[in-house]
């Protein structure tokens, strides 16, 4: 919210397949960071414990995958792709966590219009389907998904 | 991890479909906590600001859908289905968010095994598809999931 300029609202027909969003922000991953995140909601000793991580999977200590889906619905908010109408998830679609993220990566979102629809039901509004990308630092790609989007149509205006 | 007295690790072939997976905790999403959330990963005035909030979508403070689902993630790692071996989430399928999450509410988790599948490219390890629904206090539905883990199959042992 803050710092934003666009006192405007975006509608259902103003998104069109192919349509790529700006997302401009980054999120670094620190170490305190993702230590935060998983004390909290994911207390791993993969996200905790680099001593036991080192013989887990990874192999040394990894953040959250839902770290990762929190970090890239934060950079989504702050793009405002629907100017000053919340972000309102219906659903997810597709999700993998393709790499895995570690502490001091660097976060960045592209993020593409896949299809809009008009609710059968309620006419004044539909859904807007995003696919995401979360990329760290060095361009690889570590957790895509599809997002459904609840937004208004121009009845609404 | 605290609190356990289960030192013993999962495989694949310890699940079957149609199990039900116990997962005892709930969690309370205060309003401190819902707040806390936004303001790091969902900063959007239906989140924070109970004035604005009142004129939007969901016509008062809501908490995020991603806090939901990382307070799902914490349930779920609090219980422990695979013992002393990690959850890895290699993917989600068919997430919904079913109905607003509120201040005050309370959260619990039920989960059941979908399917389990050795991976053709290594058979020490395999996917277990989990389907987990998120209830409130009343027992509405709030959200609903479909989890691919990544776990070892008893070749591992």
């Amino acid at each position: 919210m803050a710092g934003s300029t666009d006192a405007e609202r975006r509608y259902l027909e103003d998104f069109a397949a192919g349509d790529r969003l700006d997302v401009p922000g980054s999120y670094e991953m620190t170490p305190e960071r993702v230590r935060e995140f998983a004390a909290a909601y994911d207390p791993q000793a993969i996200h905790l414990d680099a001593e036991a991580a080192a013989g887990e999977f990874f192999g040394r200590l990894v953040a959250s995958g839902w770290h990762g889906l929190a970090v890239t619905a934060r950079l989504m908010v702050d793009a405002r792709p629907l100017g000053d109408a919340p972000l309102i998830g219906a659903g997810i679609e597709n999700l993998k966590f393709l790499a895995p993220i570690l502490p001091g990566d660097v976060l960045r979102v592209e993020a593409e219009v896949l299809d809009t629809r008009a609710s059968r039901s309620r006419p004044d509004r539909g859904f807007l389907r995003l696919r995401l990308l979360t990329r760290r630092q060095d361009g690889t790609p570590v957790l895509t998904q599809d997002w459904s989007l609840l937004l208004p149509t121009n009845q609404q205006k």
